[in-house]
């Protein structure tokens, strides 16, 4: 199993489908009065951006979780499969939440509808997470071990998080659309990067600083990937 | 004839297709009863699953299959657009058999034309096969010659399995679909992988190490990919 | 951060997007008077070829920016993720302008809606610039002070033109359409390059010559990136 | 101008095009009786196989063409820029032609249509050899002065051809279709590559050996490209 190879093809599949999005804003139906049109389709405008930063940061968050698997195996790209699944899947959610809101039909169940994609996206997280580094099997060696466990429990929030949501939705579907936007900001502001002594802030910092752990931090809320592995996983081989 | 552009590119068009595969799924006709649509629609929703699977292990077993050849040349390239070719087309009868499900509508004939069309891509993967393998012509020196008529046969009971589908399609649309799905599951399964002595329980195993021969291995059912082939087919001008 | 992942991953949005532009172009409603369809929907292609140009154009610039970037953080991957988010938008109003002006209603509209996107566009280009050299922070440590100055002039010129082109879109919807297209020309003839003493006229330049720069300049009418930037930016790293 | 960036461009634009040609099928309108309507289509699926062919052996011979070139510049960029214009447009007419057909109304329009595109894509072909070969200045030193006055010949050779192939269309749209099909054949079948002393059948070829000249010979029916070229237009810069 080539893993440059296997990145390369998600990072295609992460492109595609990011670029996809923009097919689920419906076309406008008239012409005669195309502002209202326009107007009236905020939310999917709205769905589709959220959806757009969604998928934006899933790709950073890919590449950083993949840096930190010395090796990946066939069980792995299966899940790596399933996780893309979902992935190739969101376009068509955001499309219906987008059109739902937009009509005021049925917004509950589309908020839902979405909602569960995102819950079955982050278990693909996990269990991505999970196959790979139990017993350390595809880890770097030098992936400190304590990072190791804060990861698997920041996961398992991550997927207590998503799955809550599905509660939100049934309650609100603006309120939903809202919720998301605010994790996909959080994954965003990447709050460990920001820490005193980190490479962002702490002077000249190569172009492959940031690359590791750093990802994998923003993706659990980890504080501590040391310089030695980020630098480690982005030798010749890296594409 | 540059081998590795010619997978970059066959990688992209897999990627692609992959991800169009969500634009098979209708959308909602009205949005009154958005739960009930929607449910009605997972038979699409299964098709694209299955066909998900199918170009996603198809993309691996392609990848294996390019690292057993040492060369390529014009006609395994046209081969190859062949093979390509069912490979992009196969979203359009995924979003009639899903359709015809749903509908309970001329899903026979929507199976029919599903499984048509994948019986035609297994005669386009053993003619790749046969080309480039027939008197060794493009094989690596060192691939070892009784995989080579183990893979010959094996290829062959593969365009076999996808004929006779042919003939549970006109059965049942229904048994069709899990038929499709048995057969990616087998492929996933990989039980060549699983054998005592191989890579993935032989201990720390590079990352290249279940590139090659695993591969085609588990595209043909065969046991006995040699781990010098596989290393050996993974040099520097690999991308 | 992986600067030349995200250099792919940009790529391969791009390379998405110009070619999606194709499905904004409407089927003919009939075929009766297939002639008269097709003749019809000219505006739909000419806005086609407008956005066609102004990606393509926009690949080359986005490809030189990032040359004279030593490093990229987190933050410049948002600025660049909100600028491929307006990139990826464009099928939208593209395929709408088309559309109006080929029915001739909500002309105006449509073309404000467009003028609006590239608007933003222009934001998130210089947002993405003074990101990356407000105190020289991710530039390469060559790269011309002199220039740098001038480039965030030139990139505020920008800004002010596709502002007022809203006003443009206002007045007119086709004097709008041929203002996008002369500003796309303006860009592509690239007076810079023409000056004496440049690498194209300059005897056997290498392929690498008008690489970095130039293509810096010509997004922002710069007159003098030296050769020794161009050269520097190019690296084995690079992909 | 980083060639291989814009030689990755490229490639991933020409798969993306391929890609998407199965979005010209127009969905079934009704499930009643699929096997009519989809018997009924086969013009589309007619026009669909032509049009993958169409791309995919352009994307072979654009890959070789670019091989003959040591390095690119802005216009040749602007020229290739083109040249994928019209191969990203393709899907437009191919679905056209398609429809016209299956409902058999002015078919003639549509063959037509599609004849004028690909004659502008020859066009585009012949301006970027003219434009990268004229007085040898984009041209590796070591390609022959014979092939390339060949060259050119040849190229205004298929612009007459696929100018007269508008004439066939005018005259019967099957007809056309079937030109067009013959022209991929004739130019997949690669008679230069089967005269004796050539790579394919001379022994233990390395992979290489058939990338460059054979290429561009394929596009122009060229007979003598030789090794030394071949070989020397693959450098470690290659992707």
């Amino acid at each position: 199993m080539n893993k440059s190879r296997v990145e390369a093809f998600s990072d295609g599949v992460f492109a595609i489908a990011i670029t996809l999005l923009v097919l689920t804003i419906a076309q406008p139906a008239n012409y005669h009065d195309l502002g209202r049109e326009l107007a009236h389709r905020w939310p999917s405008l709205a769905a589709y951006v959220v959806s757009f930063a969604v998928i934006g940061i899933m790709w950073l968050n890919h590449h950083s979780l993949f840096s930190s698997f010395e090796r990946i195996d066939r069980g792995l790209f299966y899940l790596n499969l399933l996780l893309l699944l979902t992935i190739t899947f969101l376009p068509y959610p955001t499309g219906v939440l987008g059109e739902a809101l937009a009509k005021g039909q049925s917004s509950t169940t589309a908020a839902v509808f979405y909602a569960v994609t995102m819950a079955v996206n982050s278990y693909a997280w996990s269990a991505l997470w999970l196959y790979g580094s139990y017993h350390r099997r595809l880890l770097h060696a030098s992936f400190p071990e304590e990072e190791r466990k804060l990861a698997t429990l920041l996961f398992t929030i991550g997927v207590v998080m998503y799955t809550l949501a599905i509660v939100v939705a049934l309650l609100n579907a603006y309120a939903f659309l809202a919720l998301q936007a605010a994790f996909a900001i959080y994954y965003a502001l990447d709050p460990v990067n920001r820490r005193p002594g980190r490479g962002r802030r702490g002077g000249p910092a190569s172009a492959d600083d940031l690359a590791g752990g750093n990802d994998v931090a923003s993706q659990t809320g980890l504080a501590s990937t040391p310089g030695r592995l980020r630098r480690r996983s982005h030798g010749p081989g890296r594409r």
